[in-house]
């Protein structure tokens, strides 16, 4: 941080300043949208200028990747990951991503950026953090596997990105037509193929 | 069509140079993705200038639009879209859009587009797609029933959703990760759900 380099608790100022731009700009995603918040806007409302914004976030794309990585950190439970079995592990987040519509966006902004050259940071988080769900997932399989619920012939990394593509997709077709689509219910017909724990509202392992 | 009116041939005329740009942009976006092909570099390949361009295709979004509509069109089978059952369908589908990568990038960039305030033009057409795709296969999936293939609990709009949204989904995190997934794998785990028919390879209904 340039910012005061060398004054005493300027680091630390640093910090809480970074954290209420990200709060902010949360705020402005979830609320208007990623088209609907420039960098502008989220300057204005933090008090900072945009030459003091774009010290702590150097371009738009890292101040959404990092917007969206403070949301999954808020959201992120102590409880085993595993709790439920895999379909009810995406059907948890899905669950909370359509509180906040903005951040479902500001999800498939990142998704669709990460394909293109132009967005190479964003490239690196979508890429590093498919791998890491579909790991965590995977293994959710297995262990459903090991434990006799789930059928063991079938690829525990297979079912782990089907798992996730459908609630990426059913998220993004709910927001386009709400009544049309029931992201909770059309997720539950995978519970068919991969069944939960019994104890799927208890959240113990 | 402005250019020509009254002239003999015009409209004709305009027709064949609509044609010609979408070609030429679909070519573009296959080889060089969504972002990679400007509007300037798509009206210099065809050897109109930029307002010409705009003349055809009012907007950007209208240009990406009417290329992904019309790389549909081509690749619509003539056969019966029900052959082979709702998954074979997605399948068939997602090998398409596989051969050419910038195509699977247009259709997340529409996708997000459609997301935002800012494209109602793509957020129509989005919505439009999709209801039209979850009907046709919601009727293959009433169709497996009728035959007694698929549960006959199973609700056929919740899974028609479920279908695209997981190759949808699949798709994207095949091309952020070739070897760390494979879309037509993890779509057949689908037909545990819902069996195609016996003549999947014969397109007959």
């Amino acid at each position: 941080m340039a910012e005061g380099t060398g004054r005493p608790g300027a680091y630390r100022k640093g910090i809480e300043r970074r954290q209420q731009i990200l709060d902010h700009a949360i705020d402005l995603f979830a609320e208007h949208g990623v088209d609907g918040a420039s960098l502008r806007s989220v300057a204005d409302g933090t008090g900072v200028s945009h030459a003091a914004l774009r010290h702590y976030f150097s371009s738009r794309d890292e101040l959404l990747v990092e917007a969206y990585r403070e949301h999954e950190r808020r959201h992120s439970s102590p409880e085993d990951p595993a709790a439920g079995g895999p379909v009810a592990q995406m059907a948890r987040s899905a669950d909370r991503n359509r509180v906040v519509p903005g951040l479902v966006q500001l999800y498939a902004t990142l998704t669709a950026d990460a394909l293109q050259e132009r967005h190479p940071l964003t490239r690196e988080f979508v890429q590093a953090r498919f791998s890491r769900v579909r790991a965590e997932l995977a293994d959710a399989v297995a262990l459903g596997q090991r434990e006799g619920r789930i059928d063991a012939d079938l690829d525990p990394a297979d079912a782990a990105a089907l798992v996730i593509a459908a609630s990426d997709g059913l998220q993004v077709q709910w927001l386009l037509d709400p009544d049309g689509v029931d992201v909770r219910r059309s997720l539950e017909l995978l519970e068919r193929l991969l069944p939960s724990r019994r104890d799927i509202g208890g959240g113990g392992a």
